[in-house]
C-alpha cells in the first residue's frame, strides 16, 4: 500500500492487480499523503478526493453551523456570499477513513489532473473497508469533461464556475450538466431518494455544477440530476449552498434536501436513506 | 519508530525493548498513521486512541461550543440527542502530539481490536515526551472486558451502549462499570480531584460507561468511578454528555464537572487539577 | 523529499542542492510529518511552522468565530482572556499545502529549536508550488533572538510573553521588537498595505511580539512593524488578539486590521492586498 505514484490511476496502471484500499501517494510538492482508491469500477484507478456529509439538518438549527465545511460554518451572510469557499480554495479537512462520518477534502481535490468524476452514495458511518459494498448508488461521467475545465473540480469552480450567491442570473448562469452511467442503481434509484416534489423538475442521469436559483443562490453540486431550465429553485436537488439570498433555509452542506415542515421522504424533503448518506467524490 | 505493525501491542511483542514514543502503524485499509505508544505500564503495548480535553467550561458559556468534539459543537438540541456522536462514529480529530492541548480521536479508536483500556490523567499542555512522567493518575482494566463488547469503544458505544439523551431509563440502562488497578495514584487520588459533593455517591476504582441520569441524559464515560445506583445525576462524575434534557448546564466534553456557582474544588465542581487536565485513553 | 532529518535546516545542511517543497521530517517523539521548506532565502533551511489566515473579517460578524484559530473561535469572554491559546499551547491545525487558504500550525511550531524567524506575506489561495514567487513581502530576523526566548515561538509566548488580555500594563509590558531585513519588498511596502492612520504610530522594519494596548488587550504578533511607545492601541498594526477588553471589535485572527466603518485601504483599515493575504511564519 506504499507507492511513489501520484494518483490511484497511476497505481492501477503500474499494477493491474491493485485492490481497493488506502494508498500513500505523492503530492505536487513532494509530500506523501493517504488516499482511498477504488480499483474496480470500469477497471478502477479512481481516487477519492472528497466527501460531503451532513452532520445536522434540523429545522431552523444546524444550518451553516460548525461542521458544514462545504457551505458555511458561520451562518449565511451577505458579507460573505461564497460561504467558506471550500469548493474553490485550497483548504483540506477530514480523513479518508472518516469519509462517511465527516466532511472530507483531500489535497488531491486540487492537485490531481483528471478527466472524469465518480460519485458513490454511501450510508453514514460505513467503514472504508465497506465503502464499495455499502454504496447504494455508483455513477460516473465518461466524456472526459474535466479536461475542458482545468482538470479538477478546484479549477472548475475557482476559474469557471465560482460558487457565490447573489451575483449570477437564473437560469442562464447555471453551470454544465454532464451525463453519467451507473455502476450500481439507476436513474430510478436516484429519483426514489430525492424529494417527491422535485421529480417533475429534474432529469436523473446527470451531475450538474453550480445550479443557480431564481433567488440567485448558488448550489455547488447536484448529485445524479440536472435541473430543468424552468425549475426555479434547485434547493432540494442540489448541495453545497451558503444560501445567502434565502438565508438559513437553504444554507448547509445538504442545502435544502430537507425542507422545513416536510418529513423525510415527503414533499420537498429527501428520504432518510439519502439524508443519512455521504456523497463520495472520486477523480480519474 | 517506523513499523508495519498494526498496534503498539504488536510493536512491543516484536521488540521487547521498545520505548515510549510515537510510532507509525498500519490501519485496516493499509494506510500508515502515527500513534503514541506506552511501552511501560504492565509491560507496555498500549496504544493511545483518544484524549478528552476541555477547552472552555465557563459558567453559561463554552458549553457544547466549538472544540467540544466529545459532546456537541452545536449546543444541546432535542433534534440531535446524540450530539456530535463521536463516541459511536468514525470521525477523527486532533493529533497525538497535541493530546493534552486539544481533543484527539485516532482511527485506532475504531480500528483496533483490544481487550482492555487504560486512562492517564495528564495536566494540559504537557508535551508527548512527558505524558508518562506528568500523569498524576494512571489506571487500567485487567479483565479483558472489551472482548465482550466488540473489541473497542467504538463497538461498545455504537452497538451496545449508544450515547443518546432522552431514550434510556435511570438507573437500569446505565452501562457496565469495570474495575481498574492503579499504576499511579489510588482511589483516594481519584476522589481528591472529584467534586466534594460527589464523593458519597460514587465508588472509585472503576470506569463506568454510559451512565444515565434521572433526567435521562447520557454520560459517555466516568473516569475512575462508578455511580451508586441511587445517585440520580452523574453529571459531576462523568464526561461526554450532549446534555439534551437538562440543556447546556451539563453539556460539554467535561459535562458538569464544573457546576454553575461552585468554584473549582468546592461543592459540585471538580478541582483545578482535574479541570485543567486531559483524559488520555489507551487500548491494549 | 523523504528525510530522517528533524528540520529544513538539517536537510539543507546535508544536501546543499535541496529545493523548495514539502519534506517529511522526524518529530521529537519519533513520528514523521510533512513541512514546507524554503531552501533559498539567505541560503535556505527555513521550516514553515505556521500561517495566519483571516477567513472572515466582516463588520460586526466573523470576529472570533469558527476558523479564528489564532485568536478565539468562541467570541471574546472575560472568562477566557487567553482565547484559544494557540500561540502558547500544543495544539495543531491545518496543512502545509493549505497554508494560504486556512490557518496552519505544525508541531514544528513547538518542537523545533531555532534562532530566527522569517515572514512571507502571500496572497490567499496560492498553491504551495508558488508560495515563494507569489509572496509580495519577505522579511526575517538575523540576530538569533529566539535563543534568548527558549528557541521557538511556543516558548517565547508560553514562558516569557503569554498572550492574555486584561493582565498586562501599557506600554511597559509589551514584548520585544526585533529588527528584520527584507528579501522582498521594503519598509515602504510594509507601510503601503497597513492602515493609513497607523503609519505615524509605527516603525516598519521590525516584528513585535505581544503588543499591549492602553485597554490592556494583548496582540500576539505585529508583522513588519513595531509600535511607538505612545501608540496606545496597536489593534490595527498587529494580529492574533482575543480582544477581551474591547470585545469583538478587535477580536479575530487579524484583530483590528479592518476597522468598522473604514473601507479597505482607508482610515484604520489595511488594504485589500493585506486583508486577502496570509502570514507565513518560518523558523531557522
Amino acid at each position: 500500500f506504499l507507492s511513489l505514484d501520484a494518483s490511484c490511476k497511476q497505481i492501477k496502471l503500474r499494477n493491474l492487480n491493485s485492490t481497493n484500499g488506502i494508498y500513500t501517494i505523492v503530492g505536487a510538492n513532494g509530500n506523501p499523503y493517504p488516499v482511498y482508491c477504488d480499483m474496480t469500477s470500469d477497471s478502477g484507478g479512481w481516487t477519492l478526493v472528497a466527501s460531503v456529509h451532513e452532520n445536522f439538518i434540523g429545522e431552523g438549527v444546524g444550518r451553516c453551523t460548525v461542521g458544514d465545511r462545504w457551505s458555511s460554518q458561520q451562518g449565511s451572510s451577505a458579507l460573505r456570499p461564497e460561504g467558506d469557499g471550500s469548493w474553490q480554495n485550497l483548504n483540506t479537512f477530514g480523513d479518508a477513513v472518516s469519509a462517511t462520518s465527516d466532511d472530507y477534502k483531500s489535497q488531491a481535490y486540487f492537485e490531481l489532473q483528471a478527466t472524469d468524476i465518480m460519485v458513490w452514495q454511501v450510508p453514514n458511518d460505513t467503514p472504508a473497508l465497506h465503502f464499495s459494498s455499502a454504496a447504494y448508488l455508483k455513477y460516473r461521467t465518461t466524456d472526459g469533461f474535466l479536461t475542458r475545465f482545468g482538470g479538477n473540480l478546484y479549477k472548475l469552480y475557482s476559474v469557471h464556475y465560482p460558487v457565490v450567491a447573489g451575483v449570477y442570473t437564473f437560469p442562464s448562469d447555471s453551470g454544465p450538466s454532464i451525463p453519467v452511467v451507473f455502476d450500481r442503481g439507476s436513474v430510478n434509484t436516484v429519483l426514489s431518494h430525492m424529494p417527491i416534489n422535485v421529480e417533475p423538475n429534474v432529469e436523473a442521469g446527470y451531475i450538474q455544477f453550480r445550479a443557480i436559483s431564481i433567488h440567485r443562490d448558488a448550489f455547488a453540486f447536484c448529485p445524479g440530476v440536472r435541473n430543468k431550465p424552468t425549475f426555479y429553485n434547485p434547493s432540494q436537488s442540489c448541495i453545497g449552498s451558503s444560501g445567502k439570498t434565502e438565508g438559513l433555509t437553504y444554507c448547509g452542506d445538504f442545502s435544502g434536501l430537507m425542507h422545513n415542515g416536510h418529513a423525510p421522504g415527503t414533499g420537498w424533503s429527501a428520504d432518510n436513506t439519502l439524508l443519512k448518506s455521504s456523497f463520495l467524490i472520486f477523480y480519474r
